[in-house]
């Protein structure tokens, strides 16, 4: 297709796709003589990643394109896969290194197969901000979130590395995580209202706003 | 306390200062003469607060504007404070209304104290936004995550709503949800990685980046 119908299809319009193109976030397309260019389903799906990782994720460009890179290039092993998405996906902190309250509080939950991955540097990282607000979280608060949210990640897992090719499975990873991220943390509204309800026993929360 | 013992105690330089007193998120000082002020402890903790929202939560000036409007005239009901919490934090959707498929969604998850309540609105412009990316939330994944989502608002709603006054209970439920979101998210990516070295029994999940 040419760049008028990807622009179409994908809802970006042209100068955008020519802006991604330019800052590699998308693979040229083959080019048919000097100025002309066509482009099939990979780069549809791809523009559409962009847009997901960008308006969804509010992903810069720079992380956008490492996202892409690593996609392009995926590690081989199923569990490195993992590594690869939260590496892409880790927030940049605004302060420098965990504080060491945080890493031990991390080396409490016992979990040998995460030290020095991304995911517990980045639990560090929060855990470090949080802190540096007043705001501790307890060692049993921890564990018990852990477990809950051992829950969710099962379905995650099942969903995101029963996918067949590296490249895809990582993708998948990376998209899972973005668009669900959200659903998680609404949930835990809607079930504080829903605990909050049973304890305090009244009708329905409207909103103040 | 002056406005330079101000900046000192909470790290925040007199230019930002002065225009959280203009922007009115800092309530003002007490005159002294035409162009002295002095400010207390309460001043202290309002900075630390627009801190923490904007440094933690990336909340936007005009939204830590309105968190700090909600906290200085909340609720008196327990549980409509809750309601307020959530309709400051709730992220400004991308697209518009939800989809007639998110809140089916949400009605079988059978929450009647949530009905129309910002939390449920969140979660179904999350549910809209992930369906429209392609991704769609099965309804047994969804109830599967509340349950998990339940046992962390348990700890959630104890901490904030045992606080004594109103302003407290709300300030505690926006800071408690800003400061731990990221904990959590962090978390889920830790379990991630248990569950992956459960199922793929590998080693440690290294850094790619």
């Amino acid at each position: 297709m040419r760049i008028s119908e990807l622009s179409e299809r994908s809802g970006v319009t042209i100068p955008t796709l020519k802006y991604y193109l330019r800052e590699g976030l998308l693979h040229p397309g083959e080019l048919q003589g000097a100025t002309r260019a066509t482009y099939d389903d990979s780069h549809l799906e791809r523009v559409r990643l962009v847009r997901t990782l960008v308006d969804v994720g509010r992903l810069s460009i720079e992380r956008v394109r490492e996202v892409v890179r690593a996609i392009d290039a995926p590690p081989a092993g199923r569990h490195e896969l993992l590594g690869a998405a939260h590496e892409a996906l880790r927030p940049h902190p605004a302060s420098g290194t965990p504080a060491p309250e945080a890493l031990e509080r991390l080396a409490a939950l016992d979990l040998p197969e995460c030290v020095h991955s991304p995911a517990s540097l980045q639990l560090a990282e929060a855990l470090t901000a949080a802190a540096a607000a007043g705001w501790s979280v307890e060692p049993e608060t921890l564990a018990r979130w852990l477990e809950a949210m051992r829950a969710v990640a099962e379905t995650d897992v099942v969903a995101a590395l029963g996918e067949v090719s590296p490249g895809d499975a990582l993708r998948y990873a990376i998209v899972g995580n973005v668009l669900t991220d959200p659903v998680l943390l609404a949930l835990r509204r809607v079930a504080q209202e829903s605990v909050s309800a049973e304890r305090f026993g009244t009708g329905p929360t409207r909103s103040t706003g």
